[in-house]
């Protein structure tokens, strides 16, 4: 079992060159099996299925299928691994529309491939740029998880949202992250982790996260949420991100935007965590962002029972979108924005240099609900 | 299968003078199967074990419970007898502390069997007051289901949460049964059905019942909920109770209060459904209201199979309480209560007449979220 360096989470993604190893997340945690690609085809098939997931790991994952695509027969010519990649990339970003992470990463190996060089040459660019952005994004989580981290104090009770952990990313986690960073600082007292239905990424995922490193922790199903924020205080809610448009709105695992408008109505903080490879300031709102439907059989059966009448239709929207009126700072690694986020994603993207961290987080922007 | 003489569902409950037999929910809707009962302490377990669930049904279950218990021993005299079903009464009071109606049930039976008259008189008085409890149950909830078809308009999109129909209660239903009533009327386009984790009375109940009666819906993850209500229009929310306090504070299904929340902040109505035998005038607000926490392992499995890590800690408070200031209008089987509920419950109690529904749904109260 490949760890993250850092931590006691296994990794969702370990490449070797001509290899890639998709640690099937859907049997998690009962069973660990890995899934062994030897083609951007399979590895199109991991994401689509969902064996791995988690925005940045998706972006990863995609960047390793191009760099299987990149072997995957003799080319006798520059162009001719161009194109294929350029076909590869068209499979691997039609499998999930809704991260931008994919799209980002995809796009990133293909401007290493145009440049022109040997066909070998271009095969062990288009390797190294992988194995690169993944070595990226494991780095960013950490930054970022120290920032968020002083959004935090001494034994805070969090709640969080779907497997933002070591699993969703490249490693260390992005909202799991903060919450990483903030433990080790003494500023976690207890974890209250949402189910996240219907593929419960937060009680099969996170939850196993948090037990292997020791973490304080209680599972909820999502509908608790509002009335245990009545029952105890909860000092924070931090979710990770699928997308985030120019305007700051966020798109996140369907269920997000409930709990983020429970959290203001409880006057909990809300706050996203997402590397800046999830920012898409192509967009000016969440309204333009597509939000994928998933099969209806997935919300009317559970790991193979069936948990409603035959035939019962159902809706499988696969995220939400939050706008940003509801989310008091956004985590990156290079700084927290905090509203307006016009003007403060359009800095972090800007200026290349991490933001200073504030030493307290500041008053929650009292937009009213 | 003893059906509602009314509609297609099934009964949740079929007494024959010295049987009980209680349709067991837990295995619905794959496997119809029921667990027939001849003492008191078999019907308190199916209570317990949630074989039958729903407010008014547990009422009906623990009338049905004490007929049993007034057959179970030859009584040398009218006060073992009544001795002997005070005994039992505390056994199924103690059953499940939330819902009123179970207190409610008891304490009527108890009344009659308190009567002057000899054993075998009495064990016939207790058994017939049963009976009608059960049957007055039924009437009421067809009387409330046209009431609350007045609030509801041709066409109608209609969110509801847990089951509330005829495996709820003694048949027909109360938020259910106000879909029924505004079905047959044209009012209503679609239901949508939110699954109610941790037990999903919504997707194997309510979703079941619909389904028998060709009823449009579509089944909906609780945390969906807020993005449906952006994404298509929704007319009306309507849920059943458990307990209804005196200023109108309502403890039902633990997601209630989410619920109520979004439709507030979407600007959907948020109605309550409830026969005045779920009314608890003895108690102030709902801060007054016991809510049961059950077992965890309700939360981490899910029939039999383990959603999440083993030993994880979970949380799982069957019931949470909406604040009065949520509810747009509390419909009974005398008719309508709308806020200020101090006042309209009280009316409502008192008065024992109906009163006249209204043509149209007033416009929400517009307490601040």
């Amino acid at each position: 079992m490949r760890r993250d360096p850092q931590q006691k989470s296994p990794l969702a993604l370990t490449f070797r060159g001509t290899v890639l190893d998709v640690l099937d997340q859907r049997l998690l945690p009962g069973t660990y099996r890995m899934i062994r690609c030897r083609t951007h085809r399979q590895v199109a098939e991991c994401i689509r299925g969902m064996a791995v997931r988690g925005a940045p790991a998706i972006g990863c994952a995609a960047a390793f299928g191009l760099a299987l695509a990149a072997q995957e027969r003799r080319f006798p010519s520059r162009r001719e691994l161009l194109a294929y990649l350029q076909k590869a990339a068209q499979t691997l970003r039609a499998t999930r529309p809704t991260a931008v992470n994919l799209a980002w990463a995809v796009q990133r190996i293909l401007r290493v491939a145009k440049e022109p060089v040997s066909v070998s040459v271009l095969q062990r660019a288009v390797i190294r740029e992988a194995e690169r952005l993944f070595a990226e994004d494991q780095a960013a989580n950490r930054r970022l998880g120290d920032y968020g981290a002083t959004l935090l104090s001494p034994n805070n009770v969090i709640m969080t949202y779907c497997n933002t952990g070591s699993l969703a990313t490249a490693g260390y986690g992005t909202a799991l992250g903060v919450v990483r960073s903030a433990f080790r600082q003494g500023k976690v007292a207890k974890v209250l982790v949402c189910e996240t239905r219907p593929y419960l990424q937060g009680a099969r995922l996170t939850a196993w996260e948090l037990r292997l490193e020791r973490i304080p922790c209680e599972l909820i199903t999502d509908n608790m949420a509002a009335f245990i924020m009545t029952q105890e205080h909860v000092d924070a809610v931090i979710v990770g991100a699928d997308r985030v448009a120019a305007n700051g709105d966020v798109a996140n695992k369907i269920g997000t935007y409930a709990l983020a408008i429970l959290a203001k109505v409880h006057q909990v903080p809300f706050y996203v965590a997402a590397p800046t490879s999830t920012l898409d300031p192509q967009i000016a709102s969440g309204a333009e962002i597509p939000i994928e439907e998933r099969p209806a059989q997935e919300v009317t059966s559970l790991q193979g029972v069936s948990i409603a009448p035959p035939r019962m239709p159902a809706r499988h929207p696969a995220f939400d979108v939050t706008p940003a009126s509801y989310i008091a700072a956004l985590v990156t690694e290079r700084g927290i924005a905090y509203p307006p986020y016009g003007g403060s994603i359009t800095q972090l993207l800007s200026s290349g240099r991490p933001s200073e961290p504030l030493k307290e987080a500041p008053a929650l922007i009292g937009a009213s609900v």
